[in-house]
């Protein structure tokens, strides 16, 4: 993020005096974190604890990708149906580490038991970081005790420190919170998230953790997460690459008192899944900020599509494009690249049909440069940091609106010296 | 490209001396290329005009974008059995420029006809540079006269000249020709191609133009040209993204006076489409070279894929991954994003299947890391400049060559200022 970008992102998820925000306390949940010196870094923090010491409630959507990491192969095993922890590390993604990676799991689990007794299939666990490298059991074995003894309600600075201690390239960590009333009962709804590059997420995202204290079944907290993940999670791309290591988890400790959801149909779990909507997509929307070397934040708004997966497809195609990338990075208005986008996507088009918009400005209108179209305006629009663009294809009435950010040097540096 | 591997290009496609390899003479074709003042450089050649006065066989590929450009759209009205001329032009790419961009065409037929008369379906157009600017017919139609008049036989000389005309980013000309024999008699191929970024062609290239005195068929020409096309044009990748404008045609003038080829299964077409693909692959490999603030030139050997389709996906997943890209660029074995790009490819992939090797070195067999893997040995590989990488899926007996090349600082600056 550049300093423009961070105004911006300042302005949107943090208070006015810079400050992150309040993020409510959960009810039944411990935090801890530390660091492990997995980082050369001194005393950064990558090592963290969740611990809800009467069991929450629980669901969880992974990556798609064929090629996962040994803590999403863990978590894909049926678990109970009260969850007892989630242990995150940073640093190691635990993805290609076979049999070293896996056993790695089991010693943990075993470890932390001996201090409070957590059953294997009660036990979430999640990792980001260099993928392929030897995961440090060693160092992480070591602090287990001391983790376990810092755990702490969620006070402000807790939730703070956790959401930093899952960071890798991130530059600002990611939270995300809110108290509403279901039943006349105050509720409350909290989240933190990492993720930098590699985001393309595919039914997930890098890493996010979702927790609440309202009453509600196992079944409805996974229907909600996938309801919402499509206009979230799953429409943000920073660089088009998928992670081995995505995963969205979300705990409910019912500690909230009020009459358990079961019901899709009913009042109250239309709140929950409206106000979880609501915190899924700042989350998603900071981590697009946070894209490795950002300088702007660009959404984009297919309509007019023949069908969603057009509209999708079409969104994907521009938000991926490094070329289209690259244009923004430079504030030029080379509105072309985009029609090139839309051109090689697999979606259905007409370029007799496309309406394009930059901003409020008309630039292309049913296949022809728009007549009161003005470069000078839109050199000016590219100045700013939150670049909006609007395509109509006008072949239907399906839509889909994604988020994405440009392509920079700062990007090539951070990724080309990553490991050093 | 940056020095060494220019240092590479150079041992791979000049002569010793650093000169232009010497391309054939092809009878029955005459060249001229000239500025006509369309880039800001004063003298840069930007139109260059192909003649063939006899006429000459011929065949063509163009982009699968569905935005294509109006030099596309006319040259897939159905031509006469023979073409009399080609003109190119750069700068422009005469993409989205509606009824104004089509209308200029049949303008500079007519006026190349009131020198030479060629009619409209013995006309072939090629443009190149940005998308969706005003098509500038006036400074071309001004020089027409010109160019008609400076037409001269192909020498070395004309054929780089030409080479030259039609470039964009390219910081070099591509060309490559040879002379074989077909029946005993002396044939000549000679090719000439652009392309830098916006390099993901779909079915054909940017620009490529091969030239040809062999006497043979128009449905084998265009036979020899699908035949060769997935392991040439087909096989390269800059940037991921496809342009307007790909196009890829071959012109026979049969001026060898071999007896005319017409059958698939002579020995006559076996040997033109062998020394064909020749030419095909040399230009596309150039064109990778080539690639925007390439810095190494990488091949992707993908093996033991369960289809065809697989391998090519996985293959592509890898040369179009950002992260991928910038490791290369940082001479860091990362190789962990390799597997990421496969792990997120739509092929059927196991990793407990899976062998990597960079260059002569095992660094993943069948699920785990090499045991005598040496990282301090890939590192030194790194810092060469052709990178050969191979992935065994180990699931079938399919294979598929890509090439690309990394993801610089160098193609950042280039095209965040590519209109400036």
């Amino acid at each position: 993020m550049n300093l423009k970008l961070k105004k911006l992102f300042k302005s949107q998820f943090l208070k006015k005096n810079g400050a992150f925000r309040d993020l409510p306390s959960i009810q039944g949940l411990e935090i801890s974190s530390l660091s492990a010196g997995l980082y050369k870094k001194k005393g950064r923090r990558d090592l963290s604890f969740f611990y809800f010491e009467d069991g929450a409630n629980h669901a969880g959507v992974f990556t798609k990708s064929q090629v996962s990491a040994e803590c999403i192969k863990w978590n894909k095993i049926p678990k109970a149906t009260k969850i007892k922890a989630l242990l995150v590390n940073t640093k190691n993604a635990n993805a290609l580490t076979g049999k070293q990676g896996f056993d790695a799991l089991k010693k943990i689990q075993k470890e932390v038991s001996k201090k409070i007794k957590i059953k294997s299939n009660e036990f979430y666990f999640a990792s980001t970081g260099v993928i392929g490298e030897k995961f440090p059991i060693k160092k992480i074995e070591k602090k287990i005790p001391k983790l376990i003894d810092g755990k702490k309600n969620t006070s402000q600075t807790n939730w703070i420190n956790a959401a930093k201690a899952i960071m890798t390239t991130d530059t600002i960590a990611k939270v995300s919170g809110k108290t509403f009333k279901i039943q006349n009962k105050k509720v409350s709804l909290a989240g933190i998230a990492k993720g930098s590059g590699m985001i393309y997420p595919n039914m997930a995202t890098m890493l996010g953790f979702i927790f609440t204290d309202v009453n509600i079944s196992n079944a409805l907290l996974k229907l909600a997460l996938k309801n919402n993940l499509e206009k979230t999670f799953n429409a943000i791309s920073v660089d088009g690459d998928t992670s081995t290591n995505d995963m969205l988890l979300i705990f409910s400790t019912g500690k909230a008192n009020n009459k358990k959801i079961t019901k899709v149909n009913s009042k109250d779990y239309k709140i929950f899944e409206n106000n979880l909507c609501e915190i899924m997509l700042s989350l998603a929307k900071q981590i697009t900020y946070d894209g490795e070397g950002a300088s702007k934040f660009i959404e984009l708004d297919i309509q007019g599509a023949k069908s969603y997966l057009d509209a999708k497809n079409v969104a994907f195609s521009i938000a991926n494009s490094q070329l289209f990338k690259t244009a923004i990075a430079g504030e030029d208005p080379n509105w072309g690249r985009i029609l090139m986008a839309i051109g090689k996507s697999h979606a259905l088009v007409k370029t007799k049909k496309i309406d394009l918009k930059l901003g409020k400005q008309f630039i292309f209108k049913k296949g022809n440069i728009f007549k009161n179209y003005k470069e000078s305006v839109a050199a000016k629009y590219m100045k700013g940091s939150n670049i909006k663009i609007l395509v109509n294809l006008g072949l239907g009435k399906n839509k889909f609106k994604a988020y994405t950010c440009d392509l920079t040097h700062e990007y090539i540096s951070i990724n080309a010296d990553y490991r050093n």
